[in-house]
């Protein structure tokens, strides 16, 4: 094995597009540990959750290469992403690794559902490629990702020291401003109550626009996402790609007497 | 109390759209415990998973009210669905039940993530509605639900009866043809091999078509969806909205200690 095998070989996505500030953060952060391959969406994709795209085809183009960077852009989704990078590129050699992110945005708690960022890591993970999404608590376009490189990059170097198990990636979520330090946790149990603002179109028909406000249903807990983000923490949750939840399964066990008639 | 605040209320989507099979026999099945809301895609919007429409407007309309049954179709995904009925409809009585489906197809396994039928049913779920996905292993427009019927129905009243644990719903995937009983099984693990069909488009331009083919990674397990289904079992799996995986996050306990710098 010569040297350029060695070199681990790290495949990145996002959902806020290939020309975003947070991609590029983690493109600089990642090229210091291996060959980059990104394999992006070629616009805003937020909140697409793992959505494919089934009933048209998907396109992509190679951008430009340079070095140890090659990027392309794509006409999907998060997870169409990884889907056609894997096909298109990575049939001989998977990637090392699969980086999603900087969500421009939290994807703590429930978010993790909706998230295109995440998405794309749990399609990795399916696949059995260690995979991490990270996300800034902060939406805008020119959001500031400095205080954040040096933990990512420890994020990173763990990841690639020690792999994660089986069905399980990392969601990661940096507050915004000063960073105390890094948790581990778990999701934060909540939802969004939902609101929407009805706006009429030039037709008169009534479009209803998503608004929302988030409800942590259990703000004290200090071993959750939220309350990490909350008081100045980096969160790590180990999320599962392996839904099922057994102990609800143990309590059911007597509903297989049903019968169809 | 008087008896028609007694009834049920189910409220009723899907993700083939609200002229499909699968949803109208599933209101028929639901009109028997109680008063049916459906509001549901106006058309196909399969594979979306829990994707949300966030820089766009979604619109819907009552397409007609009969007795206990009022159906709505919507612009937008299943999520988007379930999101705008509970802020349009249910701000003063929130369901008693959510149904999702019945889908043309399977989402057992991996395909829980990619499935815009139990994405709806997530979306419920976190909103502590007591919420079941429910697909039959046919894709086909015409498929034949009649044998499904029984189950669903018994399935249906022990919701309404035991309701369901905080944070979890139901996925539960029918056989296509005969069905010997039913069993409360775990998500398989799987995942989907890639494969496109490349196809030149009028302009020259080459898009790709999703197809793929599915990897049981543990086809013998008898506790396992995928393995009730090849077996002419509907498989039940208790699944959850809370994707925190605790085991690993005490193993990389020691992650907390890394630095910024």
């Amino acid at each position: 094995m010569n040297n350029e095998e060695k070199r681990p070989l790290i495949l990145i996505t996002n959902d806020d597009g290939v020309f975003a500030k947070g991609i590029n953060t983690l493109i600089e952060i990642a090229l210091s540990f291996g060959d980059v391959v990104v394999f992006a969406p070629d616009a805003v994709r937020s909140g697409m959750s793992n959505a494919i795209t089934a009933h048209s085809p998907v396109a992509y183009s190679r951008l430009y290469s340079e070095g140890n960077l090659t990027v392309y852009s794509c006409t999907g989704t998060p997870t169409d992403c990884i889907k056609l990078a894997n096909y298109a590129l990575f049939q001989e050699r998977k990637p090392d690794l699969l980086l999603s992110g900087i969500n421009h945005g939290s994807n703590a708690s429930i978010n993790v559902i909706y998230s295109g960022t995440m998405g794309a890591a749990f399609e990795g993970c399916a696949n059995l490629i260690p995979s991490v999404g990270f996300s800034l608590c902060d939406h805008s376009w020119d959001a500031d990702f400095s205080a954040a490189r040096g933990y990512i990059k420890s994020i990173i170097g763990l990841v690639l020291e020690n792999s994660l198990p089986s069905e399980v990636c990392l969601n990661v979520n940096i507050p915004k401003g000063a960073i105390k330090g890094a948790k581990i946790c778990r999701q934060a149990l909540g939802h969004w109550q939902e609101e929407f603002e009805p706006r009429q179109d030039k037709n008169g028909i009534t479009g209803y626009w998503l608004m929302g406000k988030f409800l942590n249903r259990e703000p004290d807990a200090e071993d959750t996402d939220d309350w990490a983000l909350s008081n100045g923490y980096i969160s790590i949750v180990p999320t599962s790609v392996d839904l099922s939840d057994k102990k609800s399964a143990q309590a059911i066990k007597n509903w297989e007497k049903i019968v169809g008639n």
